[in-house]
């Protein structure tokens, strides 16, 4: 395999997510708008009613099925807990590596987006990807590790809203928001702490809002690296707001 | 007992609110923030260490404490299968009828409420509270009954914000909307169905924006009073966001 052969192989793997469970592969497989690469079963499950339905659509929709061991297919679906037998690698439509943010994209235009930082909660995970996608600011920048996996959970928590949202995935978010702050984007770290408000934020820059982990926020090593830190203004005594809340007031109003 | 008498009396009870479980109460009463009526103990309970805590707790404060047969406990807490035993009325410090928004009020100021029609799920209960308490907008509506109880897990979901959150409530929601329409607010009803969208709303009116029901959204009494349905502006396909999504981008929307 020549050089570039393996660069385009690899951008086609890293595209792919995959999914597990039932009702969520179910459920992409029941969308014409999800394109499904693989489907993975496991030779020990029994041919019910829900399994004969995700064979039948499979083969309609002409997507090859594979059929593993039982541990195989837990390799795969990286959880044998909760995979139920069945797994399925997705193509999304708007999932892509943060390389494809390039300097002409943030130098040339005044893009917004939201990284996240260790996010654990799938519910808080789900809900920012679904107010974010119908937001339609730039995207949402998230690390392959070291956040809630993007499992069924998150799925049903983004109501479907996962297989169209534009992510942006990179392995290490502190390396990659240093490098996309050299290519022309100010940082701007969420913090109760703040003594901004990202209402009074009007910088003309392309912008990247750090939502951080649900306990602790912003990790040292990204905060310091920020622009700025930028707070929600709050009354009543009340300390602190569910991330999804900072989300989609970022992704809604800051302007 | 005079008739205004009986009215004073009518009026502090009707601002109690009763919590139950161990957690909630024992939380409850470590926040000298929150005034509290009285604590019920059910007879049965044993003076394991949580108990002896609470009763403390209640000691110290100078709270009276009252102690029931477990029937009479759980006709108190309204859920003898989660109340645990122990019962607490509080005082909310903002917990008050809608009737306090008089038409002086809502004729001479530009007021803004939201208005809770059938919000079932404890979990966007409390995220609304939290946040509307957050924004510093001027309350909540909420009927006493037909949408989640303001229970535990209410409390748990408003990161304790329940208890100095502005919350206004009324026994039929429908009819004191209309009231408050008569004496000079408008009602807005929030529908992914509507044509404008609540960003361009530049009404100089006290206003009341309508969330409804998790799955049928605003009830067709209520929508059939509505100045006007509104709709927030949605991309990528997304049909709908979560109705604590839906508070916070009207909540701190007029700032």
């Amino acid at each position: 395999m020549s050089d570039s052969q393996y660069q385009q192989r690899k951008a086609f793997f890293d595209q792919l997510l995959t999914i597990y469970g039932r009702k969520p592969v179910l459920e992409a497989l029941q969308d014409p708008a999800i394109l499904i690469y693989k489907l993975h079963l496991a030779s020990s499950n029994r041919e019910d009613g829900i399994i004969r339905e995700i064979k039948t659509l499979a083969e309609q929709r002409q997507i090859d099925i594979e059929i593993h061991d039982r541990k195989a297919l837990s390799r795969i679906s990286k959880n044998g807990k909760q995979d139920q037998g069945i797994a399925a690698d997705l193509q999304l439509s708007a999932y892509q590596p943060t390389s494809t943010i390039t300097k002409t994209e943030l130098s040339n235009n005044k893009r917004r987006y939201i990284a996240l930082d260790r996010i654990t909660n799938p519910q808080n995970m789900g809900m920012i990807i679904r107010t974010v996608a119908a937001s339609g600011i730039d995207g949402i920048i998230l690390p392959r590790k070291g956040g809630a996996p993007l499992n069924a959970l998150v799925i049903k928590a983004s109501a479907g809203t996962l297989f169209r949202a534009p992510l942006f995935y990179c392995e290490n978010l502190a390396q990659e928001l240093l490098r996309m702050q050299a290519d022309g984007a100010a940082l701007y770290g969420l913090s109760s702490h703040a003594k901004q408000s990202i209402f009074d934020n009007d910088s003309n820059q392309s912008q990247i809002y750090i939502l951080g982990n649900e306990t602790d926020g912003v990790s040292k090593a990204i905060t310091a690296n920020c622009d700025t830190m930028l707070k929600i203004p709050m009354h009543n005594g009340v300390e602190s707001l569910n991330v999804a809340i900072t989300a989609a007031l970022i992704a809604f109003l800051g302007r």
